[in-house]
């Protein structure tokens, strides 16, 4: 009934049934802006600067008074009262005189250029000696030249950074209306789990998945919550999944590592009806047995148990989810250019994510691949970042050149 | 008496005035240790796993029973009663005899090998047919495996990332000895410079750097305070510089714009005492105007008041203070491979930081500066990232691949 799906696919998929997801939004202080997706066109109130400035430390003139101007035949201008940094100046320059004005301060009113301080000469006789011609605009931003009052700084759906913020402080725009923060839930089941902190009782392994898809969804800028750890038990994975779904815009449930567990998210999942299931295996290694559904307009993954296979259909496709929920842009990706100092086959028809670990040398950064028999988490410690090997290549050879998408 | 300093010697600078600098420690739930810095190395206290774990659905074997085995003769063991997951194994296995144990499930104490599932027929006779031989440690993880009791599982100094948190969880450690956040001051100055909120009266332009500053300085993982604007006196810049000194780490002082403002952030930073200012003046584009002082054992930056030129010294110099000051290792950068768009030229004999635009096309990544007449702000709102033109260099060429740094 359900083939498995390559990575496109899936992402296609995740397209068609989440974008347009509204998680409502909300006013927030420019300080607490930072990573947060805008709601709106963010339009700019006032003229940014808000009068014409001067870049230099220097004259403002008439630039027609300073045509011809040369250190052998200066231009000679009666001087006005120096402008103050900040002060507003609301006279006109008549020609034949100019005014010192600092970086950053006013210029009279027609005043059309400046001429900065290097190329003039003041003797002190309540005249300044110009030495070099200046054009229309030299040295000055005119009002509202780097924003228009109207104009849209910032597009909805943009993810906040440092830069876009020190644009809304330059346009006086002091709270921002962005997207709330999509709210995630998570939940471990399986009879083999244990929490952090208990003492292991029986063949137990640690919950491992719900803390590294924590940590994962903040670095996202998502609101993650744990439910904890939940039994092998239909009943109980239900109660669960029907309350992270009531409280959450997406619900991870990592699955334990046997089939039995694999085929009860399965029934969970199924039971919240239509549209369910649509994703029911991905072509990708680590991380084939994994599930995605869409129920009550929500997203839910299961995942597979193995930490390592969690955390890359985390990195790959909720990460993806997140951006499609989110209505966000097109991003481009950054990578660390490496060399593989391994050959590392791979051609069973599954995109595949290795670990590597770096080694900077003289010449050029080195890829080791991270081999562990176990595949279990504490492997991923000394790796970087990893490589990606599409679904058609046959691996990597060693010396081949290869982009490190950093962890 | 001082001259302009060029990238690499300011870095070096950096390291020998700021490595080993000590900002304390404190321990953090699990939960908060995202991004957090190891304070000293983590160690395991418990093997993971536990116990000898199989990684398949299928029966736990002495691996010499299959020896031999096909389809056509498989090997007949005796079956012992099904292992639960979860639960603990205390009795051996003998020789002849096989249990079914599931994927992360303990195999009996002397059993070496799992036989996987398919590879077996169960007729119902009390006996299992098993149809492939399997060698020791097939499809097992050994007790210890993944990491053994008393060995480091993170190192100190290690930034941390959800991978790392997972091979805390996997290992137990429910609270994590980090070092404390940096805390950071921020100053801004001058007579021109009006907050976000005010309504503008004069010549003024809005506090700009305060607001990326602060956004950077979240992003580095510091603890950021703003200690608003200062008007241009010497009296009042040394009074919230020295409170800035006395609650921080790193106290950044945002300079007004003009000649005279940047004289007195000298004077100001002078009057602290030794061993003082090191750096007075960067060979860099933008952003020459750059102090950089050692006061009181703490570093204090005088960075440019041109928002941009303060943003590019706090990307390139002030991160490079937080690895410093944390004695972070050497970090791999991720970049997006593009090629320019444009002819650029830069032979000033300055480093120079070049903000793109970058445009997806067909075959590849292109990047197009984003040039500005006022160099403020709002231009770097359609910027994706940055390229680095170095101080040799004459610039770029249309079509030539460049990293673009991500902003």
């Amino acid at each position: 009934m359900f083939s498995v799906k390559d990575a496109d696919e899936v992402k296609n998929l995740l397209q068609e049934n989440f974008s347009g997801y509204d998680m409502g939004h909300e006013k927030v202080a420019l300080k607490d802006s930072l990573s947060r997706i805008t709601a709106k066109d963010i339009i700019v109130s006032e003229d940014i600067p808000g009068f014409n400035r001067s870049t230099v430390d220097g004259f403002a003139v008439h630039a027609k008074d300073t045509f011809g101007a040369s250190e052998a035949l200066p231009a000679i201008l009666r001087l006005l009262p120096e402008i103050k940094i900040g002060a507003e100046v609301k006279s006109n320059l008549s020609y034949g005189h100019a005014a010192y004005v600092p970086t950053g301060g006013q210029l009279p009113q027609d005043a059309d250029a400046m001429v900065m301080i290097e190329h003039t000469d003041d003797l002190g006789d309540g005249f300044i000696y110009v030495n070099k011609s200046v054009s229309p605009g030299n040295n000055v931003i005119y009002k509202g030249d780097d924003a228009k009052a109207g104009s849209v700084i910032i597009k909805a759906n943009t993810l906040l950074k440092p830069k876009d913020i020190g644009a809304f402080a330059a346009a006086g725009v002091s709270s921002v209306l962005v997207k709330k923060r999509i709210k995630a839930g998570i939940i471990s089941t399986g009879d083999e789990i244990a929490d952090i902190d208990e003492t292991l009782n029986g063949a137990k392994v640690r919950d491992v998945n719900s803390y590294t898809l924590y940590a994962g969804l903040l670095e996202l800028g998502t609101q993650p919550y744990m439910y904890g750890i939940v039994p092998d038990s239909y009943d109980e994975i239900r109660k669960v999944t029907d309350r992270a779904l009531q409280e959450c815009d997406i619900v991870l449930i990592s699955g334990g590592s046997s089939v039995g567990t694999y085929d009860m998210t399965c029934k969970v999942i199924d039971s919240f009806g239509k549209p369910g299931i649509f994703v029911h295996g991905i072509a990708m290694k680590p991380g084939k047995p994994t599930i995605i559904a869409k129920v009550r307009d929500k997203a839910i993954f299961g995942l597979p148990g193995h930490p390592v296979s969690a955390y890359f259909i985390f990195k790959v496709f909720v990460s993806h989810t997140f951006k499609v929920l989110n209505g966000l842009n097109h991003e481009f990706k950054a990578s660390i250019k490496a060399y593989t100092a391994f050959n590392f086959p791979s051609n069973d028809g599954r995109e595949e994510y290795v670990p590597v670990r770096l080694e900077e040398t003289e010449r050029k950064i080195l890829a080791h691949p991270v081999f562990a028999k176990s595949g279990l988490i504490t492997t991923l410690t000394e790796a970087s970042g990893y490589i990606k090997i599409s679904r058609g290549a046959e691996g990597v050879v060693a010396g081949q050149e290869v982009e490190v998408l950093p962890f």
